[in-house]
Protein backbone atom coordinates (compact mmCIF):
# COMPACT_ATOMS: atom_id res chain seq x y z
CA UNK A 1 0.00 0.00 0.00
CA UNK A 2 1.58 3.19 -0.76
CA UNK A 3 2.78 5.24 2.19
CA UNK A 4 1.01 8.68 0.95
CA UNK A 5 -2.76 6.68 0.38
CA UNK A 6 -4.36 7.65 3.50
CA UNK A 7 -2.40 10.52 4.55
CA UNK A 8 -0.40 11.82 7.43
CA UNK A 9 -0.98 10.91 11.65
CA UNK A 10 0.58 11.19 14.46
CA UNK A 11 1.79 8.38 16.24
CA UNK A 12 2.21 8.12 20.03
CA UNK A 13 5.73 6.06 20.57
CA UNK A 14 6.60 5.11 24.29
CA UNK A 15 9.34 2.92 23.18
CA UNK A 16 7.29 -0.30 24.34
CA UNK A 17 5.80 -3.01 22.78
CA UNK A 18 2.56 -1.98 22.97
CA UNK A 19 3.40 1.54 21.03
CA UNK A 20 6.22 -0.14 18.47
CA UNK A 21 3.17 -2.43 17.22
CA UNK A 22 0.97 0.35 16.95
CA UNK A 23 3.01 2.27 14.42
CA UNK A 24 3.64 -0.79 12.45
CA UNK A 25 -0.10 -0.98 11.95
CA UNK A 26 -0.26 2.81 10.97
CA UNK A 27 2.65 2.42 8.49
CA UNK A 28 0.81 -1.22 7.36
CA UNK A 29 -2.14 1.12 7.11
CA UNK A 30 -1.14 3.08 4.45
CA UNK A 31 -0.67 6.45 6.99
CA UNK A 32 2.58 8.71 6.68
CA UNK A 33 3.68 8.46 10.17
CA UNK A 34 5.10 11.26 12.57
CA UNK A 35 6.00 9.47 15.76
CA UNK A 36 5.79 11.46 19.03
CA UNK A 37 7.49 10.87 22.27
CA UNK A 38 6.91 12.41 25.20
CA UNK A 39 9.84 12.85 28.22
CA UNK A 40 8.12 13.59 30.77
CA UNK A 41 10.51 12.82 33.73
CA UNK A 42 10.10 9.33 33.51
CA UNK A 43 13.07 7.10 35.43
CA UNK A 44 12.87 4.66 32.57
CA UNK A 45 14.46 7.08 30.23
CA UNK A 46 15.74 4.39 27.77
CA UNK A 47 12.49 4.51 26.55
CA UNK A 48 13.07 7.24 24.58
CA UNK A 49 16.38 6.01 23.33
CA UNK A 50 14.29 2.70 21.75
CA UNK A 51 11.46 5.09 20.16
CA UNK A 52 13.97 6.69 18.11
CA UNK A 53 15.62 3.13 17.20
CA UNK A 54 11.72 1.92 16.51
CA UNK A 55 10.97 5.00 14.71
CA UNK A 56 13.78 5.16 12.85
CA UNK A 57 13.54 1.14 11.92
CA UNK A 58 9.73 1.52 10.96
CA UNK A 59 10.37 4.62 8.33
CA UNK A 60 8.89 7.21 10.50
CA UNK A 61 8.71 10.41 8.49
CA UNK A 62 9.75 12.28 11.53
CA UNK A 63 10.46 11.60 15.03
CA UNK A 64 9.75 14.48 17.83
CA UNK A 65 10.39 13.92 21.37
CA UNK A 66 8.35 16.78 23.55
CA UNK A 67 9.32 17.68 27.20
CA UNK A 68 7.23 18.32 29.63
CA UNK A 69 8.09 17.94 33.67
CA UNK A 70 5.98 15.77 35.54
CA UNK A 71 8.57 15.03 37.63
CA UNK A 72 8.34 18.47 39.33
CA UNK A 73 4.64 17.34 40.30
CA UNK A 74 5.37 14.25 41.32
CA UNK A 75 2.83 11.63 41.91
CA UNK A 76 3.75 8.13 40.85
CA UNK A 77 6.96 5.56 40.94
CA UNK A 78 7.33 6.39 37.51
CA UNK A 79 8.86 10.45 38.23
CA UNK A 80 9.18 9.65 41.91
CA UNK A 81 12.83 8.59 42.94
CA UNK A 82 10.84 8.03 46.52
CA UNK A 83 8.44 5.77 45.63
CA UNK A 84 10.04 1.99 44.67
CA UNK A 85 8.29 0.59 41.32
CA UNK A 86 6.68 -2.77 42.81
CA UNK A 87 7.95 -5.87 41.72
CA UNK A 88 5.09 -8.24 42.64
CA UNK A 89 1.04 -7.41 41.88
CA UNK A 90 -0.78 -4.83 43.96
CA UNK A 91 -4.29 -3.97 44.55
CA UNK A 92 -5.98 -1.41 42.62
CA UNK A 93 -4.44 1.03 40.68
CA UNK A 94 -0.84 0.71 41.21
CA UNK A 95 1.94 3.79 42.36
CA UNK A 96 3.15 3.32 38.63
CA UNK A 97 0.19 5.35 37.37
CA UNK A 98 0.88 8.55 36.58
CA UNK A 99 -1.53 11.22 36.89
CA UNK A 100 -3.47 12.67 33.82
CA UNK A 101 -0.53 11.01 31.36
CA UNK A 102 -2.83 10.01 28.36
CA UNK A 103 -4.58 13.38 28.52
CA UNK A 104 -1.25 15.12 28.48
CA UNK A 105 0.22 13.02 25.85
CA UNK A 106 -2.64 13.34 23.68
CA UNK A 107 -3.10 16.99 23.89
CA UNK A 108 0.47 17.26 22.47
CA UNK A 109 -0.39 14.60 19.55
CA UNK A 110 -3.16 16.89 18.89
CA UNK A 111 -1.00 20.17 18.89
CA UNK A 112 0.96 18.37 16.67
CA UNK A 113 -1.60 16.84 14.24
CA UNK A 114 -3.07 20.26 13.90
CA UNK A 115 0.11 22.29 12.71
CA UNK A 116 0.76 19.04 10.51
CA UNK A 117 -2.89 19.51 8.97
CA UNK A 118 -3.21 15.93 10.25
CA UNK A 119 -6.41 14.49 11.45
CA UNK A 120 -5.15 10.86 12.63
CA UNK A 121 -3.96 10.14 15.92
CA UNK A 122 -2.47 6.51 17.20
CA UNK A 123 -2.14 5.48 20.72
CA UNK A 124 -0.95 2.23 21.45
CA UNK A 125 -3.42 2.27 25.10
CA UNK A 126 -4.69 -1.31 25.88
CA UNK A 127 -7.53 -2.23 28.32
CA UNK A 128 -7.00 -6.31 28.13
CA UNK A 129 -2.90 -7.11 29.83
CA UNK A 130 -2.25 -3.54 31.46
CA UNK A 131 -2.35 -2.17 35.33
CA UNK A 132 -5.71 -0.55 35.29
CA UNK A 133 -4.93 2.76 34.54
CA UNK A 134 -8.09 4.75 33.98
CA UNK A 135 -6.64 6.51 30.78
CA UNK A 136 -6.25 3.33 29.47
CA UNK A 137 -10.39 2.34 28.80
CA UNK A 138 -12.33 2.71 25.82
CA UNK A 139 -14.35 5.41 27.50
CA UNK A 140 -11.52 7.65 27.95
CA UNK A 141 -10.62 7.35 24.59
CA UNK A 142 -14.29 8.19 23.58
CA UNK A 143 -13.75 11.10 25.40
CA UNK A 144 -11.04 12.73 23.84
CA UNK A 145 -12.11 12.12 20.53
CA UNK A 146 -15.17 14.27 21.65
CA UNK A 147 -13.03 17.11 23.28
CA UNK A 148 -10.41 17.01 19.67
CA UNK A 149 -14.10 17.69 18.09
CA UNK A 150 -14.62 20.70 20.09
CA UNK A 151 -10.88 21.50 20.23
CA UNK A 152 -9.54 22.54 17.56
CA UNK A 153 -9.44 24.93 14.77
CA UNK A 154 -10.51 22.66 12.30
CA UNK A 155 -13.43 21.55 14.48
CA UNK A 156 -14.66 25.18 14.12
CA UNK A 157 -14.06 25.58 10.42
CA UNK A 158 -15.48 22.48 8.83
CA UNK A 159 -12.26 20.68 8.19
CA UNK A 160 -13.70 17.50 9.92
CA UNK A 161 -12.57 15.88 13.02
CA UNK A 162 -10.00 14.45 14.28
CA UNK A 163 -9.67 10.34 15.00
CA UNK A 164 -7.99 8.83 17.79
CA UNK A 165 -7.35 5.18 16.83
CA UNK A 166 -6.47 2.53 19.59
CA UNK A 167 -5.73 -0.44 17.79
CA UNK A 168 -4.89 -2.63 20.01
CA UNK A 169 -7.21 -1.39 22.93
CA UNK A 170 -9.03 -4.81 22.82
CA UNK A 171 -5.83 -7.03 22.30
CA UNK A 172 -4.50 -9.41 24.31
CA UNK A 173 -0.82 -8.78 24.78
CA UNK A 174 -0.62 -12.26 22.96
CA UNK A 175 -2.42 -10.57 20.20
CA UNK A 176 -0.57 -7.87 20.29
CA UNK A 177 2.33 -10.00 19.97
CA UNK A 178 1.47 -12.09 16.85
CA UNK A 179 0.19 -9.20 14.55
CA UNK A 180 3.75 -7.25 15.50
CA UNK A 181 5.77 -10.56 14.90
CA UNK A 182 4.14 -10.55 11.11
CA UNK A 183 4.17 -7.38 10.26
CA UNK A 184 8.21 -8.08 10.74
CA UNK A 185 8.24 -5.68 13.82
CA UNK A 186 11.92 -7.00 15.79
CA UNK A 187 10.85 -6.30 19.82
CA UNK A 188 14.29 -6.72 20.60
CA UNK A 189 14.75 -3.00 19.91
CA UNK A 190 11.60 -2.37 22.55
CA UNK A 191 11.42 -1.45 25.70
CA UNK A 192 8.46 -1.89 28.49
CA UNK A 193 10.79 -2.32 31.97
CA UNK A 194 9.76 0.48 34.41
CA UNK A 195 13.34 0.12 35.84
CA UNK A 196 14.92 -0.23 32.64
CA UNK A 197 18.86 0.23 32.95
CA UNK A 198 20.63 2.79 30.91
CA UNK A 199 21.34 -0.07 27.87
CA UNK A 200 17.89 -0.71 28.09
CA UNK A 201 17.94 -4.21 29.69
CA UNK A 202 14.96 -4.89 31.56
CA UNK A 203 14.69 -6.07 35.34
CA UNK A 204 12.05 -8.56 34.67
CA UNK A 205 10.27 -8.31 37.66
CA UNK A 206 7.58 -5.01 38.04
CA UNK A 207 4.19 -4.86 36.68
CA UNK A 208 5.63 -4.26 32.85
CA UNK A 209 8.22 -6.68 32.68
CA UNK A 210 5.53 -9.54 33.94
CA UNK A 211 2.94 -8.39 31.57
CA UNK A 212 5.24 -8.01 28.42
CA UNK A 213 6.67 -12.14 29.44
CA UNK A 214 3.90 -13.28 29.66
CA UNK A 215 2.34 -12.32 26.37
CA UNK A 216 5.05 -13.72 24.64
CA UNK A 217 4.95 -17.02 26.59
CA UNK A 218 1.35 -17.05 25.60
CA UNK A 219 1.71 -16.37 22.22
CA UNK A 220 4.12 -19.20 22.03
CA UNK A 221 6.98 -17.03 20.62
CA UNK A 222 10.82 -16.46 21.91
CA UNK A 223 10.91 -13.22 24.34
CA UNK A 224 13.50 -11.35 22.68
CA UNK A 225 13.97 -8.69 25.47
CA UNK A 226 17.40 -8.49 27.16
CA UNK A 227 17.36 -9.04 30.36
CA UNK A 228 19.32 -7.44 33.03
CA UNK A 229 21.89 -9.82 34.61
CA UNK A 230 20.30 -11.02 38.36
CA UNK B 1 -15.14 33.55 54.19
CA UNK B 2 -11.72 30.87 55.54
CA UNK B 3 -9.87 30.10 52.97
CA UNK B 4 -10.38 26.23 53.80
CA UNK B 5 -13.86 26.66 53.36
CA UNK B 6 -13.95 24.89 49.80
CA UNK B 7 -10.61 22.73 49.46
CA UNK B 8 -7.74 23.01 47.16
CA UNK B 9 -8.18 24.23 43.31
CA UNK B 10 -6.06 24.42 40.66
CA UNK B 11 -6.19 27.74 38.95
CA UNK B 12 -4.68 28.25 35.42
CA UNK B 13 -3.02 31.51 35.72
CA UNK B 14 -1.32 33.17 32.42
CA UNK B 15 -0.39 36.59 33.95
CA UNK B 16 -3.00 38.49 31.99
CA UNK B 17 -6.08 40.09 33.01
CA UNK B 18 -8.66 37.21 32.67
CA UNK B 19 -7.18 34.70 34.78
CA UNK B 20 -5.98 37.23 37.11
CA UNK B 21 -9.63 37.91 37.85
CA UNK B 22 -10.00 33.73 37.94
CA UNK B 23 -7.87 33.87 40.03
CA UNK B 24 -9.06 36.72 42.54
CA UNK B 25 -12.80 35.04 42.14
CA UNK B 26 -11.45 31.67 43.07
CA UNK B 27 -9.62 32.83 45.97
CA UNK B 28 -13.23 34.66 47.11
CA UNK B 29 -15.08 31.66 46.62
CA UNK B 30 -13.03 30.01 49.74
CA UNK B 31 -10.64 27.68 47.42
CA UNK B 32 -7.00 27.36 48.36
CA UNK B 33 -5.46 28.20 45.02
CA UNK B 34 -2.85 26.24 43.40
CA UNK B 35 -1.85 28.72 40.35
CA UNK B 36 -0.51 27.17 37.13
CA UNK B 37 1.30 28.96 34.96
CA UNK B 38 2.43 27.46 31.38
CA UNK B 39 5.45 28.03 29.17
CA UNK B 40 4.87 27.07 26.45
CA UNK B 41 7.51 28.62 23.87
CA UNK B 42 5.48 31.93 23.72
CA UNK B 43 7.12 35.31 22.91
CA UNK B 44 5.47 37.19 25.42
CA UNK B 45 7.36 35.87 27.83
CA UNK B 46 6.68 38.48 30.22
CA UNK B 47 3.10 37.23 31.07
CA UNK B 48 4.88 34.59 33.18
CA UNK B 49 6.77 37.66 34.93
CA UNK B 50 2.68 39.21 35.73
CA UNK B 51 1.89 35.71 36.48
CA UNK B 52 3.94 34.96 39.83
CA UNK B 53 2.98 38.88 41.05
CA UNK B 54 -0.30 38.10 40.56
CA UNK B 55 -0.43 34.57 42.42
CA UNK B 56 1.67 36.28 45.38
CA UNK B 57 -0.13 39.33 45.25
CA UNK B 58 -3.33 37.19 45.42
CA UNK B 59 -2.06 34.73 48.12
CA UNK B 60 -1.82 31.79 45.92
CA UNK B 61 -0.55 28.75 48.73
CA UNK B 62 1.99 27.91 45.91
CA UNK B 63 2.61 29.17 42.22
CA UNK B 64 4.35 26.52 39.08
CA UNK B 65 5.67 27.22 35.78
CA UNK B 66 5.19 24.27 33.93
CA UNK B 67 7.33 24.14 30.92
CA UNK B 68 6.42 22.16 27.61
CA UNK B 69 7.85 22.86 24.14
CA UNK B 70 5.37 24.01 21.74
CA UNK B 71 7.59 26.75 19.95
CA UNK B 72 9.08 23.36 18.20
CA UNK B 73 6.34 22.54 16.39
CA UNK B 74 5.30 26.06 15.57
CA UNK B 75 2.17 27.02 13.86
CA UNK B 76 1.36 29.79 15.75
CA UNK B 77 2.51 33.81 16.04
CA UNK B 78 2.73 33.30 19.46
CA UNK B 79 5.25 30.59 19.30
CA UNK B 80 6.35 31.20 15.76
CA UNK B 81 8.92 34.32 15.49
CA UNK B 82 8.62 34.17 11.46
CA UNK B 83 4.54 35.06 11.99
CA UNK B 84 3.93 38.11 12.92
CA UNK B 85 1.61 39.19 15.38
CA UNK B 86 -1.39 40.71 13.26
CA UNK B 87 -2.08 44.59 14.45
CA UNK B 88 -5.37 44.83 13.13
CA UNK B 89 -8.24 42.72 12.97
CA UNK B 90 -8.31 39.38 10.64
CA UNK B 91 -10.82 37.75 9.44
CA UNK B 92 -12.16 33.98 10.95
CA UNK B 93 -9.56 32.37 13.76
CA UNK B 94 -6.29 35.04 13.77
CA UNK B 95 -2.85 33.49 13.51
CA UNK B 96 -2.27 34.00 17.39
CA UNK B 97 -4.36 31.11 17.63
CA UNK B 98 -1.99 28.25 19.51
CA UNK B 99 -2.52 24.59 18.51
CA UNK B 100 -4.57 22.87 21.03
CA UNK B 101 -3.15 25.04 23.39
CA UNK B 102 -6.12 25.05 25.90
CA UNK B 103 -6.22 21.28 26.01
CA UNK B 104 -2.69 20.63 27.01
CA UNK B 105 -3.01 23.62 29.81
CA UNK B 106 -6.29 21.89 31.39
CA UNK B 107 -4.69 18.35 30.81
CA UNK B 108 -1.71 19.73 33.30
CA UNK B 109 -3.48 21.04 35.45
CA UNK B 110 -5.59 18.32 35.44
CA UNK B 111 -2.32 16.14 36.60
CA UNK B 112 -1.32 18.50 39.48
CA UNK B 113 -4.67 18.32 40.58
CA UNK B 114 -4.69 14.75 40.85
CA UNK B 115 -1.53 15.05 42.55
CA UNK B 116 -2.73 17.41 45.12
CA UNK B 117 -5.85 15.38 45.95
CA UNK B 118 -7.90 18.01 44.54
CA UNK B 119 -11.37 18.45 42.33
CA UNK B 120 -11.46 21.60 41.03
CA UNK B 121 -9.85 23.84 38.24
CA UNK B 122 -10.27 27.27 36.85
CA UNK B 123 -9.37 28.64 33.55
CA UNK B 124 -10.36 32.26 32.85
CA UNK B 125 -11.24 31.57 29.02
CA UNK B 126 -13.60 33.54 27.62
CA UNK B 127 -16.49 33.60 25.19
CA UNK B 128 -17.38 37.18 24.20
CA UNK B 129 -14.81 39.38 24.23
CA UNK B 130 -12.37 36.98 22.58
CA UNK B 131 -10.68 36.07 19.29
CA UNK B 132 -12.83 33.55 18.31
CA UNK B 133 -10.35 30.53 19.63
CA UNK B 134 -12.15 26.96 19.62
CA UNK B 135 -11.10 26.38 23.05
CA UNK B 136 -12.39 29.16 24.71
CA UNK B 137 -16.30 27.96 23.62
CA UNK B 138 -18.12 26.52 26.71
CA UNK B 139 -18.88 23.59 24.34
CA UNK B 140 -15.11 22.89 24.36
CA UNK B 141 -15.02 23.07 29.04
CA UNK B 142 -17.62 20.67 28.79
CA UNK B 143 -16.01 18.27 26.43
CA UNK B 144 -12.89 18.55 28.87
CA UNK B 145 -15.31 17.80 32.41
CA UNK B 146 -16.53 14.92 30.57
CA UNK B 147 -12.52 13.69 30.06
CA UNK B 148 -11.53 14.40 33.32
CA UNK B 149 -14.83 12.28 34.41
CA UNK B 150 -12.74 9.26 33.07
CA UNK B 151 -9.15 10.13 32.89
CA UNK B 152 -8.23 10.22 36.32
CA UNK B 153 -7.85 7.41 39.39
CA UNK B 154 -10.47 9.20 41.31
CA UNK B 155 -13.06 8.48 38.55
CA UNK B 156 -12.31 4.98 38.65
CA UNK B 157 -12.33 4.71 42.40
CA UNK B 158 -15.38 6.65 43.20
CA UNK B 159 -13.56 9.51 44.25
CA UNK B 160 -16.32 12.14 42.38
CA UNK B 161 -15.17 13.69 39.44
CA UNK B 162 -13.41 17.19 38.74
CA UNK B 163 -15.19 19.88 38.10
CA UNK B 164 -14.08 22.76 35.36
CA UNK B 165 -14.46 26.02 36.20
CA UNK B 166 -14.48 28.90 33.76
CA UNK B 167 -16.50 31.48 35.67
CA UNK B 168 -15.77 34.49 33.54
CA UNK B 169 -16.99 32.18 30.21
CA UNK B 170 -19.99 34.88 28.96
CA UNK B 171 -19.12 38.00 30.97
CA UNK B 172 -18.29 40.83 28.45
CA UNK B 173 -14.09 42.17 28.98
CA UNK B 174 -16.58 45.21 30.80
CA UNK B 175 -18.23 43.04 33.40
CA UNK B 176 -14.88 41.10 34.04
CA UNK B 177 -12.95 44.22 34.82
CA UNK B 178 -15.64 45.59 36.95
CA UNK B 179 -15.86 42.53 39.10
CA UNK B 180 -12.27 42.39 39.33
CA UNK B 181 -11.87 46.12 40.80
CA UNK B 182 -14.47 45.03 43.18
CA UNK B 183 -12.04 42.54 44.55
CA UNK B 184 -9.41 45.00 44.90
CA UNK B 185 -7.33 43.51 41.99
CA UNK B 186 -4.89 46.03 40.68
CA UNK B 187 -4.76 45.45 36.91
CA UNK B 188 -1.68 46.88 36.21
CA UNK B 189 0.29 43.60 37.69
CA UNK B 190 -1.07 41.81 34.70
CA UNK B 191 0.34 41.44 31.00
CA UNK B 192 -2.43 40.87 28.21
CA UNK B 193 -0.26 41.70 25.27
CA UNK B 194 0.92 39.51 22.46
CA UNK B 195 4.38 40.93 22.53
CA UNK B 196 5.12 42.63 25.44
CA UNK B 197 8.31 43.93 25.91
CA UNK B 198 10.82 42.42 28.42
CA UNK B 199 9.10 45.19 31.28
CA UNK B 200 6.26 44.44 30.65
CA UNK B 201 4.76 47.01 28.61
CA UNK B 202 2.05 46.51 25.97
CA UNK B 203 1.91 46.82 22.24
CA UNK B 204 -1.38 48.80 21.78
CA UNK B 205 -2.11 47.60 19.27
CA UNK B 206 -2.35 43.68 18.70
CA UNK B 207 -6.02 41.64 19.20
CA UNK B 208 -5.16 41.31 22.91
CA UNK B 209 -4.47 45.05 23.51
CA UNK B 210 -7.51 46.08 21.76
CA UNK B 211 -9.96 43.75 23.43
CA UNK B 212 -8.55 45.10 27.05
CA UNK B 213 -8.13 48.21 26.17
CA UNK B 214 -12.08 48.51 24.79
CA UNK B 215 -13.03 46.64 27.80
CA UNK B 216 -11.52 49.70 30.27
CA UNK B 217 -13.13 52.31 28.19
CA UNK B 218 -16.83 49.93 27.88
CA UNK B 219 -16.56 49.68 32.01
CA UNK B 220 -15.74 53.53 32.37
CA UNK B 221 -12.39 52.31 34.50
CA UNK B 222 -9.08 53.88 33.81
CA UNK B 223 -6.62 51.70 32.20
CA UNK B 224 -3.76 50.75 34.23
CA UNK B 225 -1.97 49.57 31.74
CA UNK B 226 1.78 50.42 30.80
CA UNK B 227 2.04 50.96 27.04
CA UNK B 228 5.60 51.46 25.19
CA UNK B 229 6.42 54.23 23.88
CA UNK B 230 5.53 55.15 20.54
Amino acid sequence: MSVRARGRAVVLLSGGLDSATTLALARDDGFECYALSVGYGQRHIAELDAAARVASALGAREHRVMRVDLAGIGGSALTDPRIAVPEAPTRGIPVTYVPARNTIMLALALAWTEVLGARDIFTGVNFVDFSGYPDCRPEFIEAFERLAARATKASTEGGGACRIHAPLIEWTKAQIIREGVRLGLDYGMTVSCYQADEQGRACGRCDACRIRRAGFQSAGIADPTRYQPR
